[in-house]
């Protein structure tokens, strides 16, 4: 039996497989991510990937990034991102996504939404029937209003038996407050008892219309392969239909 | 003739008369509604109105109100708020506006939302057959890729004479710098040359959809009454349908 750790790194392996030489893309964030980075790393310094450039998808990954010597570009209008490898909190059958269950999910959905391949890496454990099934679903909201913001959010769920949301909090000393983004946001956290059920676009409307809401965790439609890696050690790829 | 400054206070006081004591107030942001303010606050010292509060939209709107002696109340999650005034940019025949010419629309947009009767004071000059017509629609973005955010606002619009958009800019010093909202984001300022045409809902969703985009400065179906100063002096009140 492989570690979990011992599975994100098959996956991600697996996943830069599909990188070549030439390609801008888009990094993602986390500890799947990371075993990403060190893969590119290594195959730009043994000379089996050239020009490769990465637009890292938080500052922590931009850091990775250049300790590995993955040459970096800003997220700029006129950038073409060819590829982008994200690990993701949950895939469903579709290959919908839950993410920034870290907190981090507005630039993730930027750079992986900007139109290229976007491969996602997870182990067996994340593939779920419904999305919101193992936990959080996270939105981010603006922190004026915030409040008058969750109750909104919780209308959208109105009557849905184990629905619940609530602000994301850390403890900062001996007090507990607001978890803030990169955006200088909060984040509301949803919890669903059995999964999302209905239209995952109506409901995405429905929550970005909410005046306070920034963006949510839900990436549906993005997601173009997923490399799942099983706990017996081999290695599934999931294609978008 | 009356001035603009003395239409904008006789359509002020009009709007004033609305409300009635022990209401919770949306206090908008501007010169008009400052009038608004103003006409409060002598109604509250004569005793005329009592147990008024006001949710105050801008820090300049707290400040204006404090000094004229409304009480305040914070926008929280159990805040009911039974009429907002505030001004506009432009009205359409069917009563949706345009706001935040001047920088700030979440805070109004959160507040004026709220479900209580929103009315809005204009002079004549602000009646359009169309929003967009006389000036920019503008777009709150996350300063993260706001490029990026910038291009996909076009998109939106693709192919459309006339059309056009940019970031705001003001000048500090001497650089122009991205203007900065209340909420520490940026402003995107959409250009039609004719007005928006189109179903305004759906194109409200496309703007939503965009991951980077905050909020926008069309008021959809949301005033409920607009006191109108005409340029002899009278005042119309148009109601929402």
């Amino acid at each position: 039996m492989m570690t979990q750790e011992e599975l994100k790194r098959v996956a991600a392996h697996r996943a830069v497989e599909m990188v070549t030489s030439g390609m801008t893309l888009g990094l993602g964030t986390g500890s799947t991510a990371a075993h990403a980075l060190d893969r590119l790393g290594d195959l730009l310094r043994s000379g089996e990937l050239m020009a490769v450039a990465g637009v890292p998808t938080s500052l922590k990954t931009e850091a990775h990034a250049g300790r590995v010597g993955i040459p970096m570009l800003a997220l700029g209008g006129a950038t073409r991102i060819d590829l982008s490898i994200d690990g993701a909190d949950e895939v469903d059958t579709e290959l919908n996504l839950v993410k920034g269950r870290g907190g981090s999910l507005l630039r993730e959905k930027m750079i992986e939404g900007s139109g290229g391949k976007f491969v996602v890496i997870v182990d067996e454990s994340k593939l779920v029937p419904r999305l919101g099934c193992t936990g959080a679903v996270p939105v981010e909201v603006v922190p004026f209003g915030c409040d008058r913001t969750l109750g909104l959010v919780r209308k959208v769920f109105d009557g849905l038996p184990g629905f619940s949301a609530r602000l994301r909090k850390v403890v900062v000393g001996k007090e507990e407050v607001p978890f803030v983004t990169d955006n200088g946001n909060y984040i509301v956290e949803m919890f669903f008892e059995d999964g999302i059920r209905g239209d995952l676009g109506e409901i995405s409307d429905r929550l970005l219309r909410i005046t306070g809401v920034v963006e949510h965790g839900m990436f549906i439609g993005m997601a173009t392969s997923v490399v799942v890696a099983k706990k017996d050690g081999t290695v599934a790829v999931l294609h978008r239909k």
